[in-house]
């Protein structure tokens, strides 16, 4: 099996060494990810600008492809030229950080995840809860990562399928209350902005949100994660909203 | 009816002048769009950086609000902070280009629509085909655009609904074949990259992709676009897939 590995933290942090090691049991591992830190990147890709990409070794442990564009790019720039053959499995992560509810669609993470589907290649977001109070042990959160893809995988994990695994924050020796299967939360964060003047006496604001899993519906990522669960979470890409695509098919719309 | 009207071409952009104009038949309009052209930002947002906002006036058609961000960044930024009330409607556009099939994920225009949609607003996302062969009318495109907007806020476009608009390539005198409700295509593009070496010796490449309107499933954006019809599709922010979700909750997960 050939796991093209990427995040969006960039191709040196933690998460992704640590999930390469874990991933080196489930077979061959390429890593192909961003130069540099793109979290909030979304779903952007890049066109007609160079993709600059280097072969870089971190820590001793892999060689990888550094590209400095995005999550998205690095998987399309992956599959289309840098892998030798198409992988089996994409997975990105484990990113600092969870991407749970409304997260989801402003998270490179996932969006790199979700390119791998588009392209027919299961593929798997994963993301750890960050906790001021404990410490992120990344080996332990890529071990829980591994037996979750191991039971996907046995699960059927198929062609343009895109889940999103997130872990709860694990001190020393604590283990997760459970896995849960869940929805995503659809709730919106609350924005709060500080406005400021900047050196040039331009206006400014400054994005100063703090995602908390405080509001929540019970029977969502959101809600799991906040009560020590690992949640996954299957998604998909057709943003298709089906029941109100019926109603307006039941007006009438020609043009006069 | 405020109206807050975006784009990710940038306030300068004519195809925002255009809806600006149409739109000011429906209520007032406040213009909260990127300095910058965003094209390909997909739902990027500025968390930490500062966002400089300053005022600008197009043409002396309107005087808006600049902001040197993510189309996304613009809706969250416009709401929370820039307009004097909450809008009953936010407009995305119209954008140079469509934003059909896949594409749906990548585009800034979309992202912004989906932004207004999570606030809890109705939203609309405008693009208008480029064709090499037909110069585009913005006037008549968002002339079709508003009536499109009329017949949506008739047929009933509520709380946290996004529509996608596509709007096919018309010249002068030209009509559209009709309106189409209709589905996201999720076919995938086919990547084209090209291999280079810059002025630092460093490899590069560079997606040369041109997304075409040729391959598509006959019940979708796509293909309804290709054969001049507007299409409209009605999209959502919630990702879960309900089909896997149910078949995987069927399965044991509990950890060992």
């Amino acid at each position: 099996m050939l796991i093209l590995l990427t995040n969006d933290d960039g191709i040196r942090a933690p998460g992704l060494a640590a999930a390469y090691r874990e991933l080196c049991k489930l077979g061959e591992v390429a890593v192909v990810a961003p130069e540099t830190v793109q979290s909030g990147a979304g779903h952007g890709i890049t066109l007609k600008n160079p993709l600059a990409v280097s072969e870089v070794t971190v820590d001793g442990l892999f060689s990888g492809i550094a590209v400095d564009g995005s999550p998205a790019d690095c998987v399309k720039l992956a599959i289309n030229q840098l892998l030798p053959r198409t992988p089996d499995l994409v997975v990105s992560g484990i990113n600092s950080g969870v991407n749970v509810g409304i997260n989801v669609i402003y998270s490179g993470t996932v969006a790199a995840a979700i390119e791998g589907a588009f392209l027919g290649i299961p593929s798997v977001a994963l993301s750890l809860l960050m906790r001021s109070d404990v410490a992120p042990d990344y080996t332990v959160a890529a071990d829980f990562s591994r037996q979750m893809i191991e039971r996907m995988l046995k699960a059927g994990l198929g062609k343009g399928q895109v889940v999103s695994v997130n872990l709860p924050a694990l001190g020393a020796g604590a283990k997760p209350a459970g896995v849960r299967i869940c929805r995503q939360c659809t709730r919106p964060w609350v924005d709060k902005y500080d406005k400021r003047i900047d050196a040039a006496g331009r206006t400014c604001y400054v994005n100063t949100s703090v995602f908390t899993l405080k509001s929540a519906d019970n029977d969502t990522d959101v809600a799991f994660l906040r009560d020590g669960h690992i949640t996954i979470t299957p998604l998909m890409f057709d943003l298709t909203d089906r029941k109100h695509l019926s109603t307006w098919q039941a007006h009438p719309w020609n043009l006069g």
